[in-house]
């Protein structure tokens, strides 16, 4: 889409610095910048490049703000105001109501004439779809599925029957919301699987990415709260619940029964075992091994970062002996205090 | 599905303390049961709720019996009879045999007139699907697949040409079974592709989870022995052989040419580098980093669990000097055993 | 394919020793070889195989073929020839041109007529099919999509707007390319989602597994180079540019921007953080967590490898310590020098 920059401060409600019929279309880096592009500068070591930019316009600091060659929009957040901007210049196609004649439409779904089904797409028994939804190509959406309003499934979404999509959700193709999870009872040396019986409920504003998983609860609900981001191949089990606002990367596996509070962030194949309960603020970094509940905001690691295979090999084998060392230390410890006692036995 | 306690206790050959006639219709938590549901009490320390339980029946052990406030059934295991009475009270629905119209059926395939093909599903040539098996919306079952009797692919799985999967499995969205896996020649920088001969074969009760993948052999097969239980997001990389009961995490991955024994367990995220020796009996804790053979039976395990980052960032760092630590320990010893022989030369 | 091993040695260039008009016509291992199988020897520890083989003949090396009691085709690199002898008895069926009834094409699409569209296959505006190329069944290309000559789709590929994919790719069931990743700013306690306005571009000669997704550019493009390998359930973010003929194992995770050399291979389970930079020639083993760039050629590892977990928990603990460990041993050298400079006060 194609703005004035006048018309984007106002919108925004940034300060414009320069002519406002200045015309921007499309976003792009300070340093690779053409003829109508809007570029940022947040980071500060991006700094070098305002001088030579060949953005139409930049957004930026006010204290950068003099030291732009090209027309600015002034921001105290950049790089929000930039995300913002973007939206407005590049927005996602608008949907017109219909249904693609090769989808295959139970008839007692209840698909809203402002929303898009595309083509061969399954939608079962009692489905209800609401206003401005878009459903991608060779989506399945199971008996009872629900989805509010203005959600957008990319393509090839299954949700499974019963799964509940907020509003302005976006998942992406190949994930599967609402499988039945992984609940057996041991029967000698047989698995008996457990009926899975509750749902996978999704809040407003939730991504999911593609190929992720979030099953069903087996009694009760898996809860994906407002505003939670999903990247791609996570594994959200059953009945975990996720507060507002969290974000997890991707290849992270979230087992049964976790509760993991809001505004957390989960970094890239984080792993967390069943049954914990995560606070508010909490923070894992990547590869984290989480075994037990953190209830405390902070951030919290684990994980040996990658080294030269030779001194790798070293270390993991003392890593073997590590409780034996920590003994050898203490017995050093005392030898040398009973060496210490001998030869100052009133003390030194 | 509404059943009586009696009839329910006589199907599970479990004893009845109570009204026969009582009806119950789902399961449910004891502490969120209301009129209706069956419960059960397992964990004892679960025993505090069953006083005040709205459940209209509950399974339990004898012992907990007398403090039941409403009917009973009395099992040694309550957890396994509980999945039994769970299976009974929300079966599968039946399948009833038919081809949806839009399907596309190669008029090679034998398809069994008790079968149900689910809408915009492809069966290629040659393929076999027994009775009573139900296969939902959007799969594809390439050349030569054969399916035994009931077996259910809940929708969107893809069975590559040549898969065989056994009786009475459960495939969930987005499984990938039976592609040509990862196999290379290096021809100087060039990889050349070595073609996978071999099929994937599926024995009776398994389990497939979401978006997982069992690759096909390269010469000979890929075994998933009876009764094995696979979650999601899981990789079976080409000629793995996993012996029966073995059941298997999320987002775990098992190189190629592994074989794992029966009843063994791996929870999640473990990976398994190839060509490795797992014997019977022999069970992972999650995220294990397995990288030699374990044959005798037992629990194993790797990886650092997490911790506040600032502590975990001193200790990495001391991981790094780990073997040069270990040799200054030795140092200290063989320097305090020279000091002890110096000042005690013919010992203490 | 049956072929005689005169005509396989000359299309290979490989020296023939025995009769050329022995036939082939599939590939097998040295000890389970029957009539008409080729097979080879290439580690010696199979050597022992040779004498008793049951194949019709054997690729192996010089210094191996006196010992062959079947026809031998001689080479240096015996895992090499097999592999190239194995596509030519192995083949991937023809592409015969044509688009399946089933198939929902927009008008704009330009399809080469001697490609092959499957049945229940989406292609939307504007997208370009080369020449000889596959798309097996239910697959999905976005608005633009471009692909070159003799690629292959096997099955249920979604190929995301503005996705380019050069020739002779091979692309497994579920990948997905070209998603829009996972790019936010934050407002307060919301995310708010960057567009994500560049493409994925993939090579010639890629192959991408199944299950995996390669998010596309945020502004600019994530690259794929020439003849790079990914197997199952990879994870490739926005940004990311991969060199040419890098090969990477299943479950791997590379965040955003980070940019990998030529030549690379990368085990299973890897996780890279995001904005890195690794050089050519640099090789990851399994489950290494790289957290920094490494431009040297060279094997890198990180990770605790699994053992009984009676041992692992005593050495966690340890490792929680392990700070307090390092000083302690500091303090003990100090100790002992103090001792040493006391009894020695002229040095030993």
């Amino acid at each position: 889409m194609t703005l004035q920059i006048g018309e984007l401060a106002a919108r925004l409600g940034l300060r414009l610095q320069g002519d406002p019929r200045v015309v921007v279309s499309h976003i792009a880096q300070l340093d690779r910048a053409g003829p109508q592009s809007l570029s940022f500068l947040g980071d500060p070591s991006y700094r070098a490049h305002l001088a030579t930019t060949g953005a139409a316009a930049v957004i930026l600091r006010e204290s950068d703000a003099a030291a732009s060659p090209v027309p600015a929009l002034i921001s105290d957040n950049p790089y929000l105001a930039f995300a913002r901007a973007a939206q407005l210049l590049h927005p996602e196609p608008e949907v017109i109501g219909g249904i693609h004649p090769s989808a295959v439409i139970d008839p007692s779904a209840r698909i809203d004439p402002t929303a898009w089904i595309g083509p061969l797409t399954v939608i079962e028994a009692r489905v209800v779809v609401g206003p401005g939804v878009f459903i991608g190509p060779g989506c399945i959406l199971g008996e009872g599925v629900e989805i509010g309003a203005a959600s957008r499934l990319v393509a090839r979404v299954t949700l499974c029957a019963g799964t509940k999509v907020g509003q302005r959700a976006l998942i992406h193709p190949g994930a599967v919301i609402g499988r039945a999870g992984f609940g057996f009872a041991k029967d000698g040396e047989c698995w008996v699987r457990i009926p899975q019986i509750g749902r996978a409920v999704l809040g407003d504003d939730v991504e999911i990415g593609a190929n992720t998983t979030v099953d069903r609860g087996t009694i009760g609900d898996t809860i994906i709260g407002n505003g939670v981001k999903l990247d791609n191949h996570i594994q959200i089990g059953h009945n975990v619940v996720i507060g507002e606002h969290t974000a997890i990367a991707a290849n992270t596996g979230i087992s049964g029964s976790t509760r993991i509070g809001r505004n957390c962030t989960l970094a890239g194949a984080v792993g967390m075992a069943g049954h914990l309960e995560i606070g508010d603020n909490v923070h894992f970094t990547g590869m984290a091994m989480v075994t037990r509940s953190f209830k405390e905001p902070g951030v919290y690691s684990s994980g040996i970062p990658a080294m030269p295979n030779r001194d790798w090999r070293r270390n993991v084998a003392r890593f073997k002996q590590l409780d034996e060392l920590a003994r050898r230390i203490k017995q050093l410890e005392l030898s040398l205090a009973a060496m210490n006692s001998t030869h100052n036995p009133r003390g030194s």
